[in-house]
């Protein structure tokens, strides 16, 4: 009998229509390869050489405010830019356009020294109240329609400062990523008259076995299809298109969501653990987007410890996503986990 | 006017559908974050301890022959299973199923210390005849459609020795990478009657300026919609589906081609050039496949030296591949050095 326990699969990502190879069996092979460094060091709550933290001058000498939660700014190394000319080439098989954009970072804190997992639920909910805020700001500039909230944590996942602080890269064009996920609700929409994610969630409440944290408003789930080791969304029950569409109280319980997946993850091997994480979420064009539910997913790169990774190269690259434990072993893990910070919980 | 070289702009992969975003400005960057270990120590010819030398003993206890250039054997960590049982899952959004593959390793050469371009073409063509008879011998296999051959190369992409090899993944379906590039190549062939490679090929030819090399039967360039830094392709000039079958010739002109891109590559930062390359060629599925043109790519991380390289994470995860330097300034920067390996030249 086939046994998703024990034997290669492929699983469905119904939200970008690819598939994901699962090989559960795999898990059992020896490391003999990279192991990453730990970051175990104490950082101070303040910093003088840090360019993020408060008062301090920044790379393109501007000298940061004296901030008491969050704190935004353009990016002095911006990959997209608005005051661009447009143009582009056409020639036969070689296609390009100009792309205009902006991208900015987001300080968490004025404390150096700490990360999401470790601040309260005022202090996360400040940033979620600072995400909608700059997309409505940003939403409303003429020429942007796609907005990528997003955070690289750990030096692991290409961070170059450890301040907590995320990015907003806002642009012209749809990415190919939310371009996927639009097409297939889309198509769901109209194949079903549900909404895609709504169904979904309501399966994963069923089944439970994936589920790793509900309250009123917000699930945190491992979707069926991951394809990181501890992949993990963070979903809002009732289909909004985009994150300015939440209430207060959506907000709130968005906050205590995302800090009971970020300290389960941080327990898991008593490390602050590193991830990307990004919110998917409608065009800010001007239309309506009956088939956007938004949802925001983390990508952690650990599988065995905290130095030793998943590496996504040749057979990732080339063919497929591949993944070496299954999603539900990976809920199993986190959910046993303590919910109180392994560096607060006073053993 | 609107100037590649310092605008941000986005190019379309036209064997993927798929665009890249490019910030040639943002090389400029200062970077002050994750810096990796330099690979430098000298290898013995013959290392005991290494699973993959002749003569030694694997982990499953089977003992390596006393081979002489190449040398190939089941992965005793296999990611794909032949014997499963067929099974999966259908219900509302999950949806999953069994997949059969196999996994092979293949070692270029039983000389512990060298790599692809330490070796001479003589080897390298071996290597070349062993992948042409493995894909005879598994696309025969009757549940095998698509060969996957690949090499991750220097343990930042997840090598875990440095012993010289690659590998052979064989499944049941065609991945997602390949099912891209089938659906354009075939889409182009309808809409042009022309196969997009071979105008491809004639367009770079004529333009020179991505083209890092070019002998009777093959093609080396970086291609206009690069992804990774020096992301290269090795084509052949003529349409062919699937490598079997190409002609001695080729194969020779293939080995010189594929030592040539991998000796720039190691006198780029005077290091041991780490990459994932791999092969895409038609299904073995016993069905003509008029529209493939197969060919090898490239994807190496480094970006500015040895040890700083480009991280695909947040905004890449989350939105569109993106890269820091245009594919003109990467083709440039590789013609402009010796085709002598750095650590035979003598200097
Ligand atoms: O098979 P290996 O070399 O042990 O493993 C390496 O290549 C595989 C195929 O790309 C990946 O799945 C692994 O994450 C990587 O570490
Ligand atoms: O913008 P940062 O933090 O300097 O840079 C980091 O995130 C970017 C967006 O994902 C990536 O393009 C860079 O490769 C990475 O190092």
């Amino acid at each position: 009998m086939f046994d998703s326990k024990e034997h290669s699969h492929r699983r469905l990502n119904v939200l970008t229509g690819e598939w994901v190879q699962v090989s559960p069996h795999r898990s059992k092979r020896p490391w003999q390869g990279q192991v990453e460094k730990l970051e175990q060091e104490r950082r101070p709550e303040h910093d003088p050489n840090c360019y993020l933290c408060a008062g301090n001058e920044r790379i393109g000498g501007e000298r940061n405010p004296d901030y008491k939660d969050t704190f935004v700014f353009t990016n002095d190394f911006a990959a997209l830019q608005g005051d661009i000319p447009s143009g582009g080439e056409s020639t036969g098989l070689l296609q390009s356009k100009s792309e205009r954009g902006l991208c900015k970072v987001i300080c968490f804190s004025p404390r150096h020294d700490l990360t999401i997992p470790e601040m309260d639920v005022d202090g996360i909910e400040k940033v979620v109240e600072l995400w909608v805020e700059q997309c409505k700001e940003i939403g409303a500039i003429d020429y942007i329609n796609h907005i990528q909230i997003f955070e690289n944590k750990g030096s692991v996942m290409g961070c170059s400062n450890p301040h907590p602080h995320g990015q907003i890269w806002a642009q012209e064009s749809i990415p190919v990523e939310p371009m996927k996920k639009q097409f297939q609700q889309e198509k769901y929409r109209l194949d079903h008259k549900t909404d895609l994610l709504e169904d979904y969630i309501q399966q994963e409440l069923a089944a439970k076995e994936r589920v790793l944290f509900e309250n009123e408003h917000m699930v945190v789930l491992i979707p069926y299809w991951a394809v990181w080791p501890f992949e993990a969304m963070i979903l809002p029950k009732r289909r909004m298109a985009q994150i300015i569409e939440m209430t207060a109280e959506e907000r709130r319980a968005f906050a205590e969501a995302y800090q009971h997946l970020t300290i389960k993850y941080d327990n898991l091997f008593e490390t602050s653990f590193p991830y990307s994480a990004g919110i998917h979420q409608a065009p800010y064009d001007n239309r309506e987007h009956p088939e956007w539910h938004w949802h925001m997913s983390f990508y952690p790169p650990l599988l065995r410890s905290a130095t030793v990774k998943k590496f996504m190269v040749g057979y990732e690259m080339f063919a497929n996503p591949q993944r070496d434990i299954t999603a539900e072993f990976a809920a199993q893990r986190l959910r046993d986990l303590p919910a109180v910070h392994y560096a607060q919980s006073g053993n």
